[in-house]
This record gives structure tokens, sequence and C-alpha cells, in this order.
């Protein structure tokens, strides 16, 4: 006999439950879209300095410009101007380990560094930073990047973890994640040789970290984020198309090489 | 020499500039995730009685329980676990016509009819009766069903309707496509032969029009709504997995019947 | 009591059946991918004149180089590289009605021009012609464009057109869906007053229709066509990748116009 | 300047040119359309030997039943029965790491464990069985599973393998990835303590490994192949459709388990 149980939404005749409240009588109009969310995946309900700071981080992660991504789905609706849900997909799509990834990977890196460490947490920075070098000097001696570090644009700093930073104090909400993400700040320049900028992504990583979720659904917030910034290309695309011109302008950059028979070109 | 114009990003090496305003200084810390998004799809800021709309909309919308999507969308993460992307993604392309269509398809119903009618819009219910009449009429006449009319489960009446009434009256936001779909509502009894509920998913729709988005957008929210009702399905799914034994019972239930050489079956 | 009809496949613990075969023992090795393609979809094996119509359309539709699908498979891989399959559906998603669906839609044209036609069918050139101009007729008068007529690029004849008649007539194949379409290319300059090229993707949707494949399905076949090009493209992308050229040269091309409050731009 | 190069295909005026020679020309009606994705994807042609493991090889991958990734294809047309592409897609993003993925695992255990082997390749089975206990040993050392051992259904024997290595070896194209493989299923049960059959995944990724196709790519045939068993799965679901009585099904077996306030659950 299946059964397959559930805690986010029920109905019946007469009533739309989700999370154990009654949709209309208790949630809409009560809770925010941002609050919801941040309740749909943990089942309870956010204090309001966590829902500040994670509204924040919806709103760092929310775009990012014309990236592959946003390419990608202005150019899937203009094949495809019938299925709006087609584009939208596509551009998530490219939400992967490379692109979005980083949000992911430096909430793991912070939460297993802070797992192989024994005994209590560090209580100043002293400490964080010894728990920092040795966690950046394992990954460069694993021959991995440190995630969270570096910008290609941002080379100075990228504004947004400095103001991530302020509001997760106001919040009281600077946890292990977002202390030990600060200290790698401090401590990476000596043990690589040069200083970069802790970036936004990695930030966010480590500030969701800090809000409980489990690492394995933090690229979920990161697609959450640009499901709302896809929108509003999507919508321009609509308004004032550029798809049909990326593509003309793209295709008429191809040059073509004739493979030889054995399939070696050039 | 290609040229792109948008106006939703932009950064340089010192900043992240979204429409128009600063990220780090001006929208981290101020800008609700929900306000954001009617941000980057219209352009402008909203107004606080037109958030509360629309994050009241986004919450009726983002979850219905085990629907196709949210069942396709665990299946997904069930066979493609690495990519959280890809089973968001499978979840929302089920998001279409006939599944979370009705909120465009009553949009549009709605602005059509208004757009049809000549002079100036009704003035009281009356008014408003003989327009949605002429509406229903002419819908049924080409065969169509009236979008937004009726549901397989809240057959009594939709509870995220009045809410929705209710809180739009409160923002002094019930505007045309909202008036007429009350009318809507009142009338088609008398020409259908049977009173069906006004459901939620077309009173979303009609709000959102009177916020003033394109009817090809509308869409467009359902699928951002939804992606919050994704993400508690996929959080929930890497939580207690249900994903396989949907798998196992559904292919239990399977029957084969052998095709004959002409592919005739039975 | 759920219960799933299906005649594709099963399996048990000794084999496994497709279409009532033995994959090991009756079908590798004796089938080509072709045509179990058409087998899986119809249910029936082809005669050999069949196969040749169908395998000559999937080569005709694999490929037509940089097209938004293409473009937005590899930014999808450049995003998400650990994620081919992300890649090749991003790419399938663009493949839409403007893009893949003449296919269907001049399938669909010539077999509701069939459907409408009363009695035998015309024995000759000159009833053809006909039966062609009267559809081509009733369709200009509802303000559409007539499916698989005209090209961007091959303007003086898209050189598959012939290729597949040749095709098509060796395997006895050219039935009323291919003699209507051709009597198009003769009739429709005297009634839209110019002369168009027969595209390939209409000629294609009108073998597939002969073939005997319900209309719904034609796009089906150009998406598994393309999922072979797509497939090329992305074994191309990640031997020489291109993706992350196209996206710093499209992102750089992008020029950005502050919004005013109201929303307005420029 | 951008400059984007390609070999795959490109098109003038008068002729549309894939793999350097003329698409209606030299391709259609002389080439299989398997014949056509492995040449696009290694731009060479096979050779007859190699086309003919290739089709088998697509064949064998073509449909396993009602798999988690037809089933969420079957669900996604009944929410949006006008997108047949995106249904294919939502289908295809299931073949992942866990469902597809064996495939790639299999090709890639194998040609690493070639890589690492110093000096010529064994001469004879004990030659090979060295090699293979040596790369068995060193897989169960890392606590990981050997790709392409075990089957949930066919415990005693997947009836694919068998027929895939008869055809390699009437090819003459049994080469050193299934040979390796061979070895494996040999000496395997006095490594790991059972025997476990050699799966249709596996033999599947050592003879496309032997073709000479990259590891990052194997994969995608693997997507190739289910794409026509997906195209059979809709076709059935347009003919006679069962998504909706799953969804039925699957919802009713639904349990819901009202959360408490703190999020736990039960």
């Amino acid at each position: 006999m299946p059964d397959y149980p559930t805690s986010i939404g029920t109905s019946d005749a007469d009533s739309i439950t989700l999370l154990g409240h009654d949709v209309a009588g208790e949630l809409m109009g009560q809770v925010s879209f941002g609050e919801l969310a941040f309740w749909l995946t943990t089942l309870r309900r956010p204090a309001p300095g966590e829902l500040a700071v994670f509204e924040a981080v919806l709103v760092a992660l929310a775009d990012h410009g014309f990236t592959p991504s946003a390419i990608a789905a202005r150019l899937t609706l203009t094949g495809a101007p019938e299925s709006l849900q087609g584009a939208l997909a596509a551009g998530l799509l490219g939400g992967g380990s490379r692109y979005l990834g980083v949000t992911e990977d430096c909430g793991r890196f912070l939460a297993e560094a802070l797992a192989s460490h024994s005994g209590p947490l560090p209580a100043d920075e002293a400490g964080w930073d010894v728990l920092a070098a040795s966690a950046v000097t394992a990954q460069r001696a694993a021959g991995k990047f440190v995630p969270g570090l570096g910008h290609p644009i941002h080379k100075n700093g990228d504004p947004r973890t400095p103001a991530l930073y302020r509001i997760a104090g106001e919040a009281g909400l600077v946890g292990p994640h977002l202390e030990l993400f600060a200290a790698v700040g401090r401590v990476h320049p000596a043990i690589i040789g040069r200083t970069l900028p802790l970036n936004g992504a990695g930030v966010c990583g480590a500030a969701l970290a800090d809000l409980g979720f489990p690492v394995d659904l933090l690229r979920g917030f990161a697609l959450l984020a640009r499901t709302a910034g896809l929108l509003g290309h999507l919508a321009e695309e609509l308004r004032t198309p550029v798809g049909q011109a990326i593509y003309r302008d793209t295709d008429e950059a191809v040059r073509y090489i004739s493979p030889r028979p054995d399939g070696a070109v050039g």
C-alpha cells in the first residue's frame, strides 16, 4: 500500500493547508514570499532577523547581468515564445557547479572545516584564524581552489560581502560559518601569496549555512533568487527583444573549418 | 557593431547596479525578495499596497501538494541527485497551459473583454454584470471554457479567492480586472446553467493584471511562486525521499500489452 | 487499483522486452537506431522504404549551425559542465513553435486541408492544384502565413526539398501530404504575388505525415534529430570551448540604460 | 573581433554543409541517423563494424519501461501538453548520475584503470585478470562500488551483455575496455565475495569507450538513445494517457503530517 509522507501541503473541499496553516486565513497577507520560501524548506517560520538575512541573500543573488544563464533564457524564448516555462527552465539549467555553485561550494567548505574541528569553537579572532589557516592550507594541499575567494570583475572587493556582514551583524546572526569565512579573508594572503576578495556568492553560502540550511540545498536558494532575475530578463525580452540579434551576431562570428576524413580539424 | 540595451543590471570593478540602484548599498536589507521580483519585471518599485497584493498572490500560488509538477521534480532528483537545477527545471516544465495556465488564461480573458469594451468603464455592479454577461456569453458561443471558473477539489468555493479580494480591497487595488472577474462570478450561473466557484488561480490572474503586468508574463509569476514550492518538495525529498517509492509503485502498476505486428494494441 | 497499460517495454529477471520483442536476441544487431525510433512511436516496424524516408528526414533536420538552440546548449554547458543532460535539455527547450515548429505546422496545415476535402483525392496535378489554391487562399484570408514556404537563407530553394522528394519517390511514398505540398509550391505565386521556396522543415513535415505519424507528434522527430546535432555541438564544446567567449562578447555588447522611477526607459 | 570555430555545419544561399559534406546531395539517403550521430560527435564517418556496435548500444539503452525519467516526461506532458519539447527535456533531466550515469561511470573506471597501467596491454585472459583484480581491489579499498556490476532485476545476468559482446566480436571491436570489463566479471567474485552480473549499461560504456569516444561524452549517447524511448512514451501518452491517473493515484497515497512550530515532524 503506497504511503508518501509529506509536511508541505494538503487540501480538502474547504481549505488549503500549507505547513500546517490555512493558506487563505493565516498565510496570505501575513507572510512575505521570502518568508514562505524559508518556511517551505525548513518547515519552521523564520525569526525576523533570520528573515532579514535570508531576503538580503536572495536580493544579492538575483541577477548579475547578461550571464550565460540569462542569455540562454533569452535565446530559448526566441525559439519557443509560447513556453515561458521552457525559457525559465533553460536559464536555470545553466546554474550549475561553475556558475552558481560557489554558494554551495563555499558553504560546504566551511561546514566541513567546522565538522572536522574537535572541541569548542574559537572564542576570538585569533582562534578563528588558526582554524581558517588549517582549512585553507589543507584545501591548497589537495590541489583545490578555496571557494568564495576572488571575483573576475570585483578585484578590489565585492560590495555585497560587507553589506551582508552588516545585515547579519545587526540581526545577531554572524555564526560560525560567517566567522570562519571572515578569518579565511584574513589569513589567506600569507598562505597563497596574494590577496583575493571574499566574493558575494561565497558570503551568501556562509550566511545560508549559518541559518541552518543543509549544504545540499544551498544551490537551490541561488536558483530561487535567479528565477526572479531571469523573469526580469524575460519580461525585458518581451518588451525589447535582443535574442534574435544575439543569435545573428553570434552566428555571423562563426568560422567553419571543414573536418578531414579522419576527424582531424585544421 | 552589436548593441543589446538592458535596464536590469550592470557592474563594474567597484559596484553592482540593479535597476539603477546600488545592490549592496540601496537594495540589500532595504527591499524584500518579493519587492525585488516586482521591480525586476516592471522596472519600477511597487507601492506598499501593490506589494501586499503581489506577495499575497505569490503565497497563494506557491504550492498545491503532490501535483504532476512536484512529482516530476522529485522523480528527477531521484535519477540525477547531483543536479538540483535539473530537478527544479523539470518541475517548472510541467507548469504549462493545463496546470499553471489558468492564471494567464484568466488574465487574458478579462483583459480582452475590457479591451473590446468601448466607452467608460462601468460605474456600478449592474454595469459590470452587463459586461461580464457579454464576455461569458461570447466565450461560450466560441465553444470555450470561461477561465477561472470551477475547481476539482474546492467545489463550494476556493478559499484563496475571498482572501485576495479582501487584501486587494484593503490596498485600494480592486481594479477593472478584479471587478469584472467578480461580475463573472455573479452572472455565470444564469448563462451556463450551474454555479461554479471563482478559483484561486483565476483571481490571481485578475489581480496581477490589475497590477499592470502584461498578460504574456502572468504565467511567469505562477512559475516564480512555484519555484519556492518545488524547493520545499526537493528539501523534503533530501530529508525523507519518496521518489524511489513512487517509481516502484508506479512501475508495479504497469500492465504490458504486446503490440501486434501492425501496431494495433489489445 | 492503479493500472497503467503500455505496449513499449517490460522486463523480468531473465529478459528485456521492447515492442513485444526480446531486446538482446531480436533487436540489438538487427534493427538500426532510426528504425527503433520509428517502431517505438508507431508500435509497428517500418517497411524498408518507410525507413529510408524517415532516416532521410532525421538527417535533414539534425543540425543547422549556431542556432539559438545550439548556442543555448553551449552556454548551459559553460555554466554547468557536470550536467550534460542539462545542456541537452536547454538546447531542446528552444525547439518550439518559432524554431522547430515549421515541421509540425506544415504537417498540420496539409492534414487539415486534406481532412476538409470531401470526395476522392485528386488524380492529377491539376486536381492537386485546385485543392492547394483553396487551402492557400483560406490561410491567407485568415491572416496567417502558409507554413513551409520561404527561408531566410535559401531564398532560391532549399536543397533538402528536392532531395526528400527524390527519396520518397524512389520508395513509392509520395502520399497526399507531399502531393499537396508540391501543389502549394506551384500555385502560391499567383495567389500571394511572389515566389517562395518550399523549405526543408516543411517538406519533412509533409513526409512524416505521409508516413502516418499524428501531427501532434511531428515536432518530436525534429527534436530527436536535433538531439544528435546538439550532441555534436556539445562534443565540440568539450574539445574546443567557445561558450565562454560567446558569453564575454555578448556581455561586452550590452549597453545599460538606467530606468526612471516610473519604470520608463530612455 | 569574435571568432567561434566549428566543424559541424554551415550554410549559404544554395547549400547546407554538414561535416564537410552537402546534406542534400551526400548525406540524405546515404547515411543512417545512427551513422550521422556517430559522425557528428567524432567528426569522422564510422566504419561498418563501428556503426554496428554503436547502433546496438543505442538500441540497448533506448528504453527500460516506466523509469523515473519516463514517468516525469508523461507527467510533464499532462501539465503542459502544448510543449512536447518540455516533456522531452524533463525526461532527459532525470538521466543523471544515478540513473543513466552507469554507462559513463563504467567507461571512466575502465579508462582510468587502463591509463594507470604502464607497459603493453595484456596478451591473454590471465593478464587481463591481473589488471582487473588490481582495479577492483583499488576501487573497493576506496570505498566505492565497481560500476557496471549488478542489476536490481536481472540478478542472473543482463541479456544485453552477451549480445553486445557477440556483436562487437563479429565486428572485431572487442578492445581493451571490453576485455577489461569481461575480466572484471571473472575476478570480482573472489574479491568482493559474491557474484554479480555485468550489466547492460556498463557494457555499453565499455563498448563506447572502445569506439574512441571520450568518457565525458558517454552519458550523451545514453541520453540520445533515451530520447527515442521517451518519444515512444510520449506518443503512447498522446494515444492512451496515463499521466493524469499516475498523478491521482500518487496524490491519493500522500499522508500529510503537520509540522511542529520548530520544524520537527511526527
